[in-house]
């Protein structure tokens, strides 16, 4: 294996696959386990409940299954549409183009929304079309919460605000990869109908398991949703629900050990306490950001994401050359620029099991590329913004007071 | 965590998810890490060359789904198959069955040649079909290679030249889910189209890989298949392999390191053998079951399987108690009778990284379970002609002579 | 590293280090943490606090010491006693040889009391000497409670009777390494002053941690125990326990989670059931013995022991070869035969965290090696005593029912 | 276990136990094994070879005893003096105070060399002191290379150099625990008889190994010393070098693995490079407290220690509230101030196996802290001074070019 060893830690800060916490390690190092004995149905029961906390909500039903977020999506769309059915989706950067990529070679028919890439979904234009759609033709609105290319959050209590106003019935289908676990995320109170994360993001696990959680009124639409589905269909896993075996086929166990214990760290760190944390990393970057005198790829406040910023650099750099300089001299891992912004942001994500000095060690270690590909940073100014801020606003960790 | 803990190890005989050794499992003890880096293409780019190896191909081109067995199955058809296309499908146990239900569910004409559960495929109707075919409407043959509900293992050489004899250029897809890496496998030289196996089987590791490996004439296939596919689209893998990149979204940073690290154990044992030794546990499992009075589920030793075996128990015991007790008092864990042979039949799984004394070991166990539950079997019997087989034909551990 | 691999589990059946459960390797698998942190001593609390039932006393000191066995026995030594002291110590096997020798290099006026090897300690003579000090000049008995190289379990309640008997105050250091947690112990109700072992033996855990426990009368005598140490001298801990802070230098972080995981898989198993548990596979394995026709090293029933058994082999084969040969052919670790009975006998291990099964398959392993070396056994017949035993013997695992 | 989770990474820069890199922490993941097959020898041969290396001798012969730092200074000195032996010994900080305090219980007649508690060892004495012994009544010269408690390092080239001028025949036995495998350390170069280190420092991993290596002339010491010994005796462990198994008793399996990983991941970096690598660090953090306007306790630059740095804090403030605080607010381990430092000096150990960002992140903390603390520390300061010497200086991580 090439390119591998590095002394100390490797500084990981791409949105995702984010740092594992070491009791998360420690519990998925095992052997497998026969998922039909007694055991793990008794494991899964209390993760399905307990999942669903972290989605707030009551009524959903929750689905790990053995995907990426990729997988997620596709269950999201294929349990609760049919081909031809018209939905709205946002293009707002390269993850939402991408679940739009996905949406279209399903067959749906799809109205995209774009905005420029570093604005958040229009939804002024959503509200004209909702305003227009008496016919109710709009079956689903799709749209990711938080926007992992561009570091763009949505507003999605607007949405239920103006489906409501308009008395529209349309499916909201939100991606949450980037969210879920990390920002201020209500399924039941803003009425979100299917919801999704991947493992490997906030809740700091492996890739392996796409986190799926479905309204009452989405498990009722598969019933006439016609896209064909078996791996992603949600019917079989409700089957097994029934029987109270719960998986129709072979679950990951390490990640299901693993689910357990990143449950407890976050119900032991208490779940507004870690979106709190992520506030605070997400405002530390951002002050930090300013004072390099750099730009936020994300064009107003509004917007501002707390799991990864998008930083944009001057024309005459390379972002590219930043990532890969962090990662040969300073053992960082950055986030590259995507599709329409590559070469020209760089992203820093500040999402999952993280802290403050962390952050801040990330933070001098971009002020120290910076500087190596000929940006005139002044060393030290961003991380002391962001102490300035942390100093003041950093609680002691609960269980040490 | 109810019901877990019992002393000593558990004996995991169930016919997958199987034994991980212990050098795999410590290679997944990691963080997460950035696999957009320069490390985890370099990686992949060993395991994507060495794959090839256990297919037993130099022409395949393998992808490594984050999925399960089922996810296979499903990247399987839907990249080579349009709706409606004519297949021929075996129907000779649970797992067989299941994959019959997918391909009905995706929408093709299946053309299903039941046998009895504990048969074979019936080769003679499948030549009985291809001679009736000269319009070639058979689009595809699909077959299980090994049945893990039965421990039925088919004759796919024969199907190969069934084929030839008949100039059909069927696609052959082969599910390997308990054969490949355990059982006598070769892609190319049966000119198998799509064979797929899951990292829970004979590669040991856990469950969240689906491999899959596609003939030039499957990949050729893809372009005019119509079925709906996204998540399971092999043209986003070979999109990324261009790119050197490899990864269409993330995977699992601790499989990639655990496959590496399977794949280094199976080829310093060697491949042929790790299958000879797999010949050898089966063959003595079978000799036990025999000393024991009972029946192989299997009806001909042509269909004998080395990696799992289905034992009958006579009717006035239900098996279902006898994997219920053998995992309550001997932390024994065998697999359950499914679906027609449901309390019929137990199944020890005899594939993985397993040895001699591990096999002892549950074969043991099972006499003592046959006693508890009322089988007059003589304790040591199936132990006695297990041993007598293997202690002449066990050769020394190559790295330790 | 050479001659490593094999295919499977390794079978590890030497009389320590012995297996080590998966829920304390997980708790083992952590970076360094500062030991001066208020989260190591309390852990420390609760494991001083623990320790004590497992040496079944209320009154005694335990000591965590890092070191093995040997360090162990020299701390219980040279805390209690002066140069020049009497001690009255039992010549059993290669484990009592070797405390004596230590006990002469330490300068002690050592009374050796042999016996033959695979004889208990002779308490008669034992007797006679306490009979003939009415002095006292004894200081200390110094007695294996089972001795590792022969399987020979000495009776400590008579040793204590003896001494009640005599009104005689010499100290009892007793070696307890291969039967604290596996054979049952008494320490307050014997009597018994220093009691030590080792993590690696019944404890399942990794070498590191020598577990001696003192009596009030033992911390009595080191204040005039003029014998010169430093590292091992129980002062150095004591005044640390006084501040709280518990360690006067660096204990190992991992072995102090192992041993919180090891202790609580023993409270949670019962330690009765742990000492029942090595009852029955102690007797099993004799069984097993006996139909092989071998005769135990252990010359009456009495000092039985049921954590270890040394089988002796006819002259004409070398046990050396069986020992090699188990290894290299079936990945079955057995104990060699040591000084006076190296090449006549081999041992089996069966202490620690050990179920059934695992006793069985090492059993059929070891049949077949005597069948390799020339020794006409019937293959199975050994198993077959032993599970005759076991089915009839073996309880629920209690946290299954 | 009370007082332990908090988000993140915990940040440890206490001066031992250090960080263990992840492939330390999955080499140590396993099963115990039979340290009498052929597997450990061959592992223990290739560990005894290559631990010389570290030591920078060809001639020495090494120990790796199962114990911590104070075991092996009992071991250096058993093996090499006799009581009543008169020594010279250098007090200069809380770690040359125990072991003067050792040597004292051990029966030496120490002749301490005392000087303020910040500076080096006052080799102006020594050299009167060789000067006046003509009669070589000094048997051997202690001294710490680096005393972990004020950071200081003292120069060994110049006590060899005494000694040769004076053709003085003492023994030289180095604590070298805070600087081998970071510090630049010459056994042969420098006329070294005996150094030892522990292996929870520099070399990153957990406590259990006392490294300890003996030159031609300490080995023939031996033959003459006196002191009682037995666990620490160097004899036994030579007896069995011979027999080729070389453990007179159970060592740590899983130390043995840590230690062959350890040792690879030096030699992949270079020990010239990991000796860099700390001067690196060192210097940056001397950089960053001399930006906070706080003064280093060690008083001369020549004796600057690159391990360890204790910082001296204003009479107002106790410097043991900053190492609590920073475990409760930061979760970053500082290592406190000791006897008559308590107090006055906090310290950060910045040795083993560390990076350039965990450094800024730890320094970024310690600003944050001193602050909470009520010194007016300029946030961001020490963090700029340390890498604006870091971003000039780094170089690119080999392995990644």
């Amino acid at each position: 294996m090439d390119y591998v060893y590095g002394p100390g830690r490797n500084h990981l800060f791409v949105p995702g696959p984010v740092n594992i916490p070491e009791p998360v390690i420690r519990a998925m190092n095992r052997n497998n386990e026969d998922y039909r004995s007694p055991a793990i149905p008794a494991l899964t029961k209390t993760l399905l409940e307990d999942v669903k906390k972290i989605f707030k909500t009551t009524s959903g039903t929750p689905f790990l299954i053995p995907t990426t977020g990729t997988g997620a999506w596709e269950s999201a769309l294929t349990n609760t549409l049919s081909p031809g059915d018209k939905i709205i989706s946002f293009l707002i950067g390269q993850f939402s183009l991408l679940w739009i990529d996905q949406q279209q070679r399903l067959n749906f028919d799809v109205d995209v929304i774009e905005s420029d890439w570093g604005q958040g979904a229009n939804l002024d234009v959503l509200e004209s079309k909702l305003a227009a759609d008496s016919n109710h033709t709009i079956k689903a609105i799709c749209i990711v919460h938080n926007e992992t290319a561009t570091g763009v959050t949505n507003n999605l209590s607007t949405v239920r605000k103006l489906l409501d106003e308009y008395h529209h019935p349309a499916l909201v289908l939100v991606d949450g990869v980037s969210s879920i676990c990390a920002l201020d995320f209500r399924m039941d109170e803003w009425g979100v109908d299917v919801a999704l994360t991947g493992s490997q993001k906030a809740l700091s696990l492996p890739t392996g398991i796409g986190l799926v959680c479905a309204s009452p009124k989405a498990l009722e639409a598969t019933k006439t949703a016609k896209s064909v589905r078996v791996f992603f269909d949600w019917n079989d896993y409700l089957k097994f629900y029934k029987l109270g075996t719960y998986w129709p086929y072979t679950p990951s166990i390490q990640l299901l050990y693993g689910l357990r214990a990143a449950l407890d760290l976050i119900f032991e760190e208490g779940l507004d306490n870690v979106i709190a944390r992520h506030t605070r990393l997400g405002k530390a970057t951002r002050l930090a950001v300013e004072a390099w005198g750099l730009k936020n790829c994300t064009q107003k406040e509004e917007w501002f994401s707390d799991t990864v910023t998008a930083v944009v650099i001057p024309p005459n750099i390379d972002s590219s050359e930043i990532v890969r300089r962090a990662w040969k001299r300073y053992n960082l891992s950055l986030g590259l620029g995507l599709n329409k912004v590559a070469g020209k942001v760089f992203r820093i994500g500040h999402l999952g099991n993280l802290n403050e000095l962390q952050l801040l060690g990330c933070l001098s270690g971009v002020e120290m590329v910076l500087k190596d590909v000929g940006y005139p940073v002044k060393l030290g100014s961003g991380v002391a913004a962001a102490a300035a801020f942390l100093q003041n606003n950093t609680p002691l960790i609960p269980s040490r007071i």
